[in-house]
């Protein structure tokens, strides 16, 4: 029996596209720098289809790439163009498996979409605070395999803190069952870690057990004008003594991307114009008015601030989101750029913004950076646009400017990715930023469990 | 050359206890229960000797045992009897390598104690949350390697949460150089977590990277007195739904606890007398009059308590803890008794009790059940005595007690181990709490990086 024919009794033929039509959304990322062939797109509905599908592979020699709501930007999820690998979608497995109310946790199989958790949660009266633009689509599976971030952070930790338990396929075809609601278990190696942040090469998960928090009754949402990073990080370090874990969210926002936002999406207005900007929220679950006078009461205190707004209503709130949220539409509006999704420890962000910037303006004199993200932690958005006159032939410099961009990232003990990942988009920079040990680790472990290299080939590693 | 020889050629001949004497400190676990016999203690002053000495196990195939503080209880830093294995006891390795006051971080060598490390953080402001009876003298890589838990977890997360960055010594000698104190860093498997709460069967952790935090200002602790554990669950919610992460500390302690400490320790007082008790603290960036009245406002629109006392000082802050500091020492006066470090979901605590006493109580009538622990984290300290009048013979029927105690905390999708591990005393019940697939995951992860088995052998596998 063929592989398809396998495949097609393992799923039922109608879950199993090969049709060039049927497959063409599984086949090429959502930025659109990835295009692969797949040997078909295979729909599982069970944990025991995955499993079968995984015994398939090893079979037949079958390349597979785990796919969720392919919301990636790094091309983690994107079969190659050899026409041999079946892609495993998740998106059939979307059962909430469970809500436990006083245990505070969710059961949610692979192929939920983050908004399907987040309203199961909420339909209990709590909150799964993992928060991306892509929530609509983006799936549970994928947001463990790229250890997700977004706005809450601060807060509430990455994809990681937020799992408690995890099924998974291994590539033998094995099946772990470690779905426990715990928030201690101290027996042995923790197999979930395996798998957050992998990629999908150590195997496919097919289930995850949440941390579920409180729904805030209150927030407090201000934006502040400041007159450098370093500014930012020293109300950062204010804010926390202050109000500790209700800081929910600090993002840093570079003058350069407001003035996009105000020319590209003009119904939007800004209430300052000023170098640097942090929008950031508090959030609680006492009284609004009492959060709103705490923060009040704060704000009036200082005179560090060239400027600030605090939202008075919802309406206000709202507004001053927009001015976030914008930035990533006013860039597509204004043309390409190169991204970057680097980390640094927060205390390195001044010196890493200064340096950076310098190299590129040397290297690229007038090049523009677009510079935004989740200062608490220490995470920027690092675009560059504009490297010779007009933004023309600028993926050309893409090589020079990561070059740059990395080497300045590593030199003040960074990462080349905080939430985005690997995939194949930075495979090839992995090893620049890990030392020997690390990358022979990881050789080892995928070595010894997956030896015929089927789970994910050419991703991460 | 002899395999002491060198090894005393690595750390210098002063650093090599061989004589009984010198390595009885090193050989018998904190509660005296194992005991064993060593080749030498080896006292290694850097991560290139730990690395040698790990490369001259290899050579000569000598076990390693890795040790930090030995205040485990599970007997996974202590040897075995063969005379064949190298301890290595980190204490030489104690320096504070660094503290980033902006990146919230300190880099200290895994021989630091956990309380040098408190002071390190203190000393800059900034408070390293974790707190152990035993902070003292346990050590930092024996924290990591035990995941160690404790009364703040419930804000702060297991020693897994406040772990940013690792070094280490893998047993094929080489050293993994990972201490990025880094928030969000995905690029692949996340190398600390094969460390981290796997009792040194991995590797020999040298030094962390571990996230700071603020220092509270204030700090408001309560006492209730509640007639069912169904009742402390409700309370652990509604005060979640309050104050959120400002719920720092959330113990349920049982009316047997207390009636041994008044009895045991004469000298503390008892406000009430009540079924269970719950002890909960919060802390805050704020005044210490606000959160005062907050808690005092909240506390007086309910009256679901039997009773309550909130601290009005330092003082009667202290007393109350002391309630909950006594309970061991007052178990200890009191007489041997079989000690369990379960978890389960919290919402299942309720029905764990329940079913677990009535099983306990009909096997052995009269048996005397003292159950206290972090209920925020769903963790119970279960400690049986009495199984026979007159509290002898207890350890005759210790297998029998676990059977009942661990098939109940199995049966609600519990743990064996919350926060002490399995070490040597529960290696053989390991395999009954983890699904073949696991068990199978561990094994292969061992296999493929100490084939020979050197490191730290006859624990947790």
């Amino acid at each position: 029996m063929s592989t398809l024919t396998r495949a097609a009794d393992i799923v039922g033929a109608a879950h199993l596209l090969t049709d060039t039509a049927d497959t063409a959304a599984y086949t090429t990322d959502w930025r659109q720098r990835f295009h692969g062939r797949p040997l078909a797109v295979a729909l599982p509905a069970t944990t025991g289809q995955v499993a079968a599908l995984v015994q398939l592979s090893r079979d037949t020699g079958t390349p597979l790439v785990p796919q969720g709501g392919n919301t990636g930007t790094v091309g983690g999820a994107t079969p190659d163009a050899s026409g041999r690998a079946l892609v495993i979608a998740l998106r059939r497995m979307n059962a909430i498996r469970a809500v436990d109310r006083d245990n505070a946790t969710v059961t949610a199989e692979a192929g939920c979409t983050l908004a399907e958790v987040q309203a199961a949660a909420a339909g209990h009266g709590l909150l799964y605070p993992l928060s991306l633009a892509s929530e609509g689509s983006c799936q549970i599976g994928g947001n463990l395999a790229a250890n997700a971030g977004g706005l809450a952070v601060l807060r509430y930790g990455n994809t990681r803190e937020l799992t408690l338990g995890i099924e998974a396929v291994l590539p033998d075809g094995q099946v772990i069952h470690a779905l426990k609601g715990l928030r201690k278990n101290n027996s042995g190696f923790d197999a979930k870690q395996l798998f957050i942040g992998t990629e999908g090469i150590f195997g496919i998960i097919t289930a995850a057990t949440l941390k579920l928090y409180p729904q805030p009754n209150a927030r407090a949402t201000a934006l502040v004008g400041i007159d450098s990073p370093a500014a930012a990080v020293a109300l950062l370090h204010e804010l926390h003594d202050r109000f500790g874990d209700r800081l929910t969210t600090f993002e840093l926002i570079s003058g350069q991307c407001l003035s996009l936002v105000a020319h590209h999406v003009p119904e939007v207005r800004l209430p300052f114009d000023c170098a640097w900007s942090v929008l950031f929220e508090l959030s609680d679950g006492g009284e609004q008015a009492a959060l709103d006078a705490q923060l009040f009461d704060w704000l009036d205190g200082r005179d560090a601030f060239v400027d600030a707004v605090l939202a008075q209503s919802g309406r206000e709130r709202r507004e001053l989101w927009r001015l976030r949220e914008e930035i990533s539409e006013a860039q597509r509006r204004d043309g390409p750029s190169i991204k970057h999704d680097i980390a640094v420890p927060v205390s390195a962000i001044p010196a890493f913004l200064d340096s950076c910037g310098r190299q590129l303006e040397t290297a690229f004199p007038g090049c523009r950076i677009v510079t935004f993200g989740h200062l608490g932690d220490g995470n920027l958005h690092y675009n560059i646009s504009h490297t010779r006159p007009g933004n023309t032939a600028l993926f050309d410099d893409e090589q020079r400017v990561n070059e740059i961009v990395f080497s300045c990232a590593y030199a003040f003990d960074g990462t080349l990715s905080a939430e985005h990942g690997v995939g194949q988009l930075r495979r090839h920079w992995l090893a620049r930023f890990h030392d020997p040990a690390s990358m022979s680790l990881m050789r080892t472990l995928k070595t010894a469990l997956d030896p015929a290299g089927l789970m994910n080939p050419g991703k991460l590693l």
